[in-house]
């Protein structure tokens, strides 16, 4: 028996939103959408490339309300320049949560509250303004 | 700016539970665990292999009480077996709540009700039984 790791399915009520977060700010790719006219919702993909892991966003039409709970953690994603990173998605909007006053670690939540964890590939970086003095804000 | 998947973490208030969850029922392995003995808790990661996506089970030494939301869906995995994967679950005592009835989804939940999906590899399996006529359970 073999098993491989699919995606992660997050409920969006902000596709939009959602879309722009994952891309600009994040840098992933929409990999494909699936619209059911019959089901009212919409299914859409984002990942690094085609083939890799995905997050799957569903969109249900009636934008009925949904609520975070803390079993679920975040999901975490390395990349290659932390404070890069962290500056696109501030340009987006995006609260720094945790900002990475260590060059290694921040945390972010996505349009609808999903807790998202950045963490620097390889050695962490030198300490860096503004980030370095950065308080945190709010949960994640 | 490169960025790469890592995992997904999930708080766990039953360790062994969710170990034999993961590795008997799912097959991944244990690749890495993190005491901190300051901080009490554990950070215990499965995955198919050493370097593919992991899952993070946090375990908080205090055993406190976490809930579920519906905003994270859940996490999906590919099997080479449908049938064959939830049987084994089944036989650990895990509930097939959306039984494969035809031969390529099935829902459960881990065991502290984090939504897993499994979905059949390639072509869907001809329908067989108890799986064909097996209904539904719960919610996922």
């Amino acid at each position: 028996m073999t098993i491989k790791y699919l995606h992660a399915m997050i409920r969006t009520t902000a596709p939009e939103e959602s879309h722009r977060f994952y891309t600009e700010g994040l840098g992933l790719i929409k990999t494909r959408q699936y619209d059911s006219e019959a089901g009212q919702f919409s299914l859409i993909y984002y990942a690094v490339e085609q083939g890799a892991p995905e997050v799957e966003l569903t969109h249900n039409w009636d934008d009925r309300n949904y609520s975070n709970g803390d079993q679920f953690g975040h999901l975490a994603f390395e990349v290659s320049d932390i404070y890069q990173v962290c500056e696109t998605l501030q340009s987006i909007g995006v609260t720094i949560l945790r900002p990475p006053r260590d060059g290694h670690m921040a945390f972010i939540k996505d349009p609808n509250g999903i807790s998202i964890e950045l963490l620097q590939a390889g050695e962490r970086l030198a300490p860096k303004e503004p980030w370095a003095s950065m308080e945190n804000t709010g949960s994640w």
